[in-house]
Protein backbone atom coordinates (compact mmCIF):
# COMPACT_ATOMS: atom_id res chain seq x y z
CA UNK A 1 0.00 0.00 0.00
CA UNK A 2 2.68 2.26 0.68
CA UNK A 3 4.98 1.80 -2.59
CA UNK A 4 5.27 3.96 -5.36
CA UNK A 5 5.20 1.80 -8.51
CA UNK A 6 2.42 2.68 -10.87
CA UNK A 7 4.52 0.97 -13.91
CA UNK A 8 1.19 -0.74 -15.14
CA UNK A 9 -0.58 2.96 -15.31
CA UNK A 10 0.86 4.00 -18.58
CA UNK A 11 0.34 7.74 -18.34
CA UNK A 12 2.51 10.59 -17.45
CA UNK A 13 0.49 11.49 -14.23
CA UNK A 14 1.34 7.73 -13.26
CA UNK A 15 5.14 9.03 -13.83
CA UNK A 16 5.08 11.84 -11.51
CA UNK A 17 2.82 10.01 -8.68
CA UNK A 18 5.68 7.64 -8.84
CA UNK A 19 7.90 10.53 -8.13
CA UNK A 20 5.97 13.03 -5.69
CA UNK A 21 2.68 10.71 -4.43
CA UNK A 22 3.79 9.58 -1.46
CA UNK A 23 2.66 11.00 1.72
CA UNK A 24 4.74 14.04 2.82
CA UNK A 25 6.17 14.69 -0.55
CA UNK A 26 4.38 17.44 -1.61
CA UNK A 27 4.08 18.86 1.68
CA UNK A 28 8.34 18.63 1.62
CA UNK A 29 8.49 20.35 -1.91
CA UNK A 30 6.34 22.83 -0.44
CA UNK A 31 8.48 23.65 2.10
CA UNK A 32 11.72 23.77 -0.67
CA UNK A 33 9.90 26.24 -2.73
CA UNK A 34 9.24 28.69 0.45
CA UNK A 35 13.06 28.09 1.12
CA UNK A 36 13.49 25.71 3.51
CA UNK A 37 16.97 23.57 3.02
CA UNK A 38 17.90 21.59 6.33
CA UNK A 39 16.58 18.16 7.52
CA UNK A 40 16.20 20.03 11.14
CA UNK A 41 13.81 22.50 9.57
CA UNK A 42 12.12 20.13 7.31
CA UNK A 43 11.75 18.15 10.48
CA UNK A 44 10.58 20.91 13.01
CA UNK A 45 8.23 22.26 10.21
CA UNK A 46 6.51 18.82 9.41
CA UNK A 47 6.29 17.56 12.93
CA UNK A 48 7.21 13.89 10.90
CA UNK A 49 9.51 10.92 12.46
CA UNK A 50 13.25 11.83 11.03
CA UNK A 51 13.29 7.83 9.58
CA UNK A 52 10.10 8.79 7.40
CA UNK A 53 11.61 12.12 6.34
CA UNK A 54 15.05 10.69 5.92
CA UNK A 55 13.52 8.30 3.55
CA UNK A 56 11.50 11.05 1.50
CA UNK A 57 14.59 13.28 0.90
CA UNK A 58 16.40 10.36 -0.22
CA UNK A 59 14.10 9.58 -2.48
CA UNK A 60 13.96 12.74 -4.19
CA UNK A 61 17.39 13.23 -4.53
CA UNK A 62 18.07 9.90 -6.41
CA UNK A 63 14.76 11.19 -8.39
CA UNK A 64 16.74 14.13 -9.25
CA UNK A 65 13.90 16.34 -7.76
CA UNK A 66 16.43 17.81 -4.96
CA UNK A 67 20.45 17.94 -4.86
CA UNK A 68 22.05 17.22 -1.73
CA UNK A 69 25.33 19.54 -1.06
CA UNK A 70 27.29 20.16 1.95
CA UNK A 71 25.96 22.99 4.24
CA UNK A 72 27.59 26.79 3.89
CA UNK A 73 27.67 27.28 7.45
CA UNK A 74 28.24 23.80 8.64
CA UNK A 75 30.47 21.49 6.21
CA UNK A 76 29.66 17.91 7.81
CA UNK A 77 25.67 18.24 7.09
CA UNK A 78 23.95 19.03 4.20
CA UNK A 79 21.15 20.96 2.46
CA UNK A 80 18.78 20.03 -0.16
CA UNK A 81 17.95 22.22 -3.10
CA UNK A 82 15.59 21.97 -5.84
CA UNK A 83 16.95 20.76 -8.80
CA UNK A 84 15.60 23.12 -12.23
CA UNK A 85 13.33 19.31 -12.48
CA UNK A 86 12.27 20.19 -9.03
CA UNK A 87 11.45 24.03 -9.77
CA UNK A 88 8.81 22.66 -12.79
CA UNK A 89 6.49 21.20 -9.54
CA UNK A 90 5.57 25.17 -8.97
CA UNK A 91 2.88 24.96 -11.44
CA UNK A 92 1.75 21.76 -8.87
CA UNK A 93 2.13 23.25 -6.14
CA UNK A 94 0.51 26.33 -6.96
CA UNK A 95 -2.60 24.55 -8.13
CA UNK A 96 -3.19 22.34 -5.32
CA UNK A 97 -2.82 25.44 -3.37
CA UNK A 98 -5.39 27.34 -5.36
CA UNK A 99 -8.25 24.85 -5.14
CA UNK A 100 -7.26 23.75 -1.88
CA UNK A 101 -7.64 27.46 -0.85
CA UNK A 102 -10.66 28.36 -2.76
CA UNK A 103 -12.91 28.21 -0.14
CA UNK A 104 -10.59 30.01 2.55
CA UNK A 105 -11.07 33.20 3.65
CA UNK A 106 -8.08 35.62 5.18
CA UNK A 107 -6.83 33.94 7.86
CA UNK A 108 -4.10 31.48 7.09
CA UNK A 109 -4.37 32.05 3.29
CA UNK A 110 -1.25 32.52 1.15
CA UNK A 111 -0.45 34.77 -1.84
CA UNK A 112 1.59 34.95 -4.56
CA UNK A 113 2.68 38.05 -6.00
CA UNK A 114 4.49 38.91 -8.98
CA UNK A 115 8.34 40.28 -8.24
CA UNK A 116 8.54 43.06 -10.51
CA UNK A 117 5.23 44.52 -10.87
CA UNK A 118 3.32 43.07 -7.35
CA UNK A 119 0.55 41.50 -9.31
CA UNK A 120 -1.39 38.42 -7.70
CA UNK A 121 -0.61 35.28 -9.68
CA UNK A 122 -3.58 34.30 -11.22
CA UNK A 123 -5.45 30.72 -11.20
CA UNK A 124 -2.61 29.58 -13.78
CA UNK A 125 -0.29 31.04 -11.89
CA UNK A 126 0.13 33.37 -14.32
CA UNK A 127 0.65 37.39 -13.63
CA UNK A 128 -2.63 39.20 -15.32
CA UNK A 129 -0.84 42.17 -15.52
CA UNK A 130 2.61 41.28 -17.65
CA UNK A 131 1.01 38.44 -19.38
CA UNK A 132 4.02 35.24 -18.42
CA UNK A 133 4.02 32.53 -15.50
CA UNK A 134 6.90 33.76 -13.67
CA UNK A 135 9.54 31.01 -12.79
CA UNK A 136 9.38 30.38 -9.08
CA UNK A 137 12.41 32.32 -8.57
CA UNK A 138 10.37 35.72 -9.52
CA UNK A 139 7.49 35.06 -7.16
CA UNK A 140 7.06 36.63 -3.37
CA UNK A 141 4.53 34.61 -1.23
CA UNK A 142 3.06 36.48 2.07
CA UNK A 143 0.72 34.88 4.28
CA UNK A 144 -3.02 36.37 6.21
CA UNK A 145 -2.82 36.82 9.88
CA UNK A 146 -2.07 33.40 11.41
CA UNK A 147 -5.24 31.57 12.32
CA UNK A 148 -5.35 31.53 16.55
CA UNK A 149 -4.06 27.63 16.43
CA UNK A 150 -1.30 27.91 13.97
CA UNK A 151 2.30 26.45 14.57
CA UNK A 152 4.51 28.31 16.27
CA UNK A 153 7.69 26.44 15.60
CA UNK A 154 10.84 28.40 14.39
CA UNK A 155 9.68 27.79 10.92
CA UNK A 156 6.49 28.35 10.59
CA UNK A 157 6.64 31.74 12.19
CA UNK A 158 9.53 32.81 9.93
CA UNK A 159 7.50 31.64 6.78
CA UNK A 160 4.62 33.73 7.40
CA UNK A 161 7.12 36.49 6.91
CA UNK A 162 6.71 37.76 3.22
CA UNK A 163 9.35 35.91 0.89
CA UNK A 164 10.12 35.14 -2.11
CA UNK A 165 10.34 31.65 -3.76
CA UNK A 166 13.63 29.16 -3.39
CA UNK A 167 15.63 31.88 -1.05
CA UNK A 168 17.09 30.21 1.64
CA UNK A 169 15.42 29.89 4.79
CA UNK A 170 18.52 31.17 7.33
CA UNK A 171 16.91 29.10 10.36
CA UNK A 172 19.62 27.73 12.05
CA UNK A 173 19.12 24.35 12.82
CA UNK B 1 1.25 6.72 7.95
CA UNK B 2 -1.68 6.07 5.73
CA UNK B 3 -4.10 8.77 7.64
CA UNK B 4 -5.11 11.61 5.94
CA UNK B 5 -4.84 13.96 8.69
CA UNK B 6 -2.73 17.23 8.38
CA UNK B 7 -4.43 18.79 10.59
CA UNK B 8 -1.48 20.39 11.63
CA UNK B 9 -0.10 21.90 8.31
CA UNK B 10 -2.27 25.54 8.41
CA UNK B 11 -1.89 25.52 4.53
CA UNK B 12 -3.91 25.42 1.55
CA UNK B 13 -2.02 22.78 0.01
CA UNK B 14 -2.41 20.22 3.22
CA UNK B 15 -6.15 20.82 2.91
CA UNK B 16 -5.90 19.74 -0.35
CA UNK B 17 -4.05 16.70 0.06
CA UNK B 18 -6.24 15.70 2.94
CA UNK B 19 -8.86 15.41 0.13
CA UNK B 20 -6.57 13.80 -2.87
CA UNK B 21 -3.34 12.76 -1.32
CA UNK B 22 -4.17 9.32 -0.11
CA UNK B 23 -2.97 6.62 -2.83
CA UNK B 24 -4.45 5.59 -5.81
CA UNK B 25 -6.93 9.19 -5.76
CA UNK B 26 -5.73 11.01 -8.58
CA UNK B 27 -5.22 8.16 -10.68
CA UNK B 28 -8.39 7.69 -9.89
CA UNK B 29 -9.75 11.35 -10.89
CA UNK B 30 -7.68 11.03 -13.85
CA UNK B 31 -9.83 8.17 -14.81
CA UNK B 32 -12.88 10.43 -13.80
CA UNK B 33 -12.28 12.98 -15.87
CA UNK B 34 -11.79 10.66 -18.70
CA UNK B 35 -15.41 9.65 -18.43
CA UNK B 36 -14.90 6.75 -16.48
CA UNK B 37 -18.02 6.58 -14.51
CA UNK B 38 -18.44 2.60 -12.96
CA UNK B 39 -17.00 1.42 -10.31
CA UNK B 40 -16.02 -2.30 -12.37
CA UNK B 41 -14.58 0.20 -15.29
CA UNK B 42 -12.12 2.18 -12.84
CA UNK B 43 -11.14 -1.70 -10.92
CA UNK B 44 -10.45 -2.94 -14.30
CA UNK B 45 -8.47 -0.04 -15.65
CA UNK B 46 -6.27 0.93 -11.72
CA UNK B 47 -6.50 -2.76 -11.40
CA UNK B 48 -6.14 -2.12 -7.40
CA UNK B 49 -8.42 -3.78 -4.79
CA UNK B 50 -12.18 -3.57 -4.51
CA UNK B 51 -11.84 -2.63 -0.95
CA UNK B 52 -9.25 0.16 -1.26
CA UNK B 53 -11.00 1.77 -4.26
CA UNK B 54 -14.69 1.37 -2.56
CA UNK B 55 -12.62 3.34 0.29
CA UNK B 56 -10.88 5.83 -2.37
CA UNK B 57 -14.85 6.58 -3.57
CA UNK B 58 -16.40 7.04 -0.60
CA UNK B 59 -13.96 9.12 1.10
CA UNK B 60 -14.03 11.06 -2.46
CA UNK B 61 -18.62 11.12 -2.20
CA UNK B 62 -18.17 12.29 1.67
CA UNK B 63 -15.88 15.23 0.71
CA UNK B 64 -18.02 16.38 -2.10
CA UNK B 65 -15.08 15.45 -5.53
CA UNK B 66 -17.80 12.94 -6.47
CA UNK B 67 -21.19 13.02 -6.76
CA UNK B 68 -22.71 9.15 -6.40
CA UNK B 69 -25.79 8.86 -8.86
CA UNK B 70 -27.74 5.54 -10.30
CA UNK B 71 -26.41 4.49 -12.97
CA UNK B 72 -28.84 5.24 -15.90
CA UNK B 73 -28.55 1.91 -17.74
CA UNK B 74 -29.21 -0.30 -14.25
CA UNK B 75 -30.66 1.50 -11.55
CA UNK B 76 -29.53 -1.06 -8.84
CA UNK B 77 -25.88 0.50 -9.37
CA UNK B 78 -24.21 3.37 -9.69
CA UNK B 79 -22.18 5.55 -11.28
CA UNK B 80 -19.28 8.24 -10.10
CA UNK B 81 -19.40 11.81 -11.42
CA UNK B 82 -17.39 14.93 -10.90
CA UNK B 83 -18.87 17.85 -9.17
CA UNK B 84 -17.84 21.09 -10.05
CA UNK B 85 -15.70 21.25 -7.28
CA UNK B 86 -13.83 18.19 -8.64
CA UNK B 87 -13.95 19.15 -11.95
CA UNK B 88 -11.84 22.28 -10.74
CA UNK B 89 -9.29 19.67 -9.80
CA UNK B 90 -8.43 20.04 -13.67
CA UNK B 91 -5.57 21.98 -13.32
CA UNK B 92 -3.74 20.46 -10.63
CA UNK B 93 -4.02 16.98 -12.93
CA UNK B 94 -3.08 19.25 -15.85
CA UNK B 95 -0.13 20.43 -14.12
CA UNK B 96 1.40 16.78 -12.73
CA UNK B 97 0.44 15.19 -16.45
CA UNK B 98 3.05 17.65 -17.55
CA UNK B 99 5.50 17.57 -15.54
CA UNK B 100 5.16 14.10 -15.54
CA UNK B 101 5.36 13.77 -19.41
CA UNK B 102 8.19 16.50 -20.16
CA UNK B 103 10.72 14.21 -20.90
CA UNK B 104 8.27 11.61 -22.65
CA UNK B 105 8.14 11.32 -26.45
CA UNK B 106 5.35 9.95 -29.09
CA UNK B 107 4.34 7.06 -27.34
CA UNK B 108 1.69 6.47 -24.67
CA UNK B 109 1.83 10.92 -24.78
CA UNK B 110 -1.51 12.31 -23.93
CA UNK B 111 -2.17 15.26 -25.88
CA UNK B 112 -5.03 18.16 -25.06
CA UNK B 113 -6.69 20.30 -26.99
CA UNK B 114 -9.53 23.16 -27.04
CA UNK B 115 -12.45 21.56 -28.64
CA UNK B 116 -13.64 24.83 -30.66
CA UNK B 117 -10.22 25.52 -32.60
CA UNK B 118 -8.48 22.33 -32.05
CA UNK B 119 -5.16 23.64 -30.64
CA UNK B 120 -2.77 22.27 -27.88
CA UNK B 121 -3.18 23.42 -24.73
CA UNK B 122 -0.05 24.98 -22.65
CA UNK B 123 1.58 24.05 -19.70
CA UNK B 124 -0.80 26.40 -17.43
CA UNK B 125 -3.91 24.72 -19.16
CA UNK B 126 -4.68 27.43 -21.31
CA UNK B 127 -5.34 27.84 -24.95
CA UNK B 128 -2.53 29.90 -26.90
CA UNK B 129 -4.90 30.77 -29.51
CA UNK B 130 -8.38 32.14 -28.13
CA UNK B 131 -6.53 33.52 -24.71
CA UNK B 132 -8.76 31.08 -21.89
CA UNK B 133 -8.13 28.74 -20.24
CA UNK B 134 -10.80 26.19 -21.24
CA UNK B 135 -13.08 24.03 -18.39
CA UNK B 136 -12.23 19.97 -18.92
CA UNK B 137 -15.88 19.75 -20.57
CA UNK B 138 -14.28 21.60 -23.53
CA UNK B 139 -10.87 19.65 -23.66
CA UNK B 140 -10.38 17.37 -26.23
CA UNK B 141 -7.26 14.56 -25.21
CA UNK B 142 -5.77 12.10 -27.60
CA UNK B 143 -3.17 9.32 -26.86
CA UNK B 144 0.20 8.73 -28.68
CA UNK B 145 0.89 5.01 -30.89
CA UNK B 146 0.24 2.69 -27.85
CA UNK B 147 3.48 1.49 -25.76
CA UNK B 148 4.33 -2.41 -26.91
CA UNK B 149 3.60 -3.08 -23.00
CA UNK B 150 0.45 -1.47 -22.88
CA UNK B 151 -2.46 -2.46 -20.82
CA UNK B 152 -4.89 -4.43 -22.85
CA UNK B 153 -8.13 -4.23 -20.70
CA UNK B 154 -11.18 -2.64 -22.63
CA UNK B 155 -11.14 0.55 -20.55
CA UNK B 156 -7.89 1.26 -21.29
CA UNK B 157 -7.73 0.74 -24.82
CA UNK B 158 -11.18 2.65 -25.12
CA UNK B 159 -9.11 5.22 -23.12
CA UNK B 160 -6.61 5.69 -26.45
CA UNK B 161 -9.57 6.93 -28.58
CA UNK B 162 -9.89 10.99 -29.14
CA UNK B 163 -12.49 11.83 -26.52
CA UNK B 164 -13.30 14.38 -25.09
CA UNK B 165 -12.62 15.10 -20.82
CA UNK B 166 -15.73 14.46 -19.10
CA UNK B 167 -18.00 12.49 -21.57
CA UNK B 168 -19.19 9.17 -20.25
CA UNK B 169 -16.99 6.20 -20.96
CA UNK B 170 -19.87 3.85 -22.36
CA UNK B 171 -17.84 0.20 -21.74
CA UNK B 172 -20.48 -1.22 -19.89
CA UNK B 173 -19.78 -3.44 -16.93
Amino acid sequence: MLGNDYAAQDCSIARALEVVGERWTLLLLRDAFLGVRRFNDFQVHLDIPRGVLAERLRHLVADGVLRREPDPADGRSAVYELTPEGRELWPVLHALTVWGGRRRAGAGRRRFLHVPCGTELDAQAACPACGVVPPAADVLTTYGAARSDARTDRVSVALREPRRLLAPLDAAA
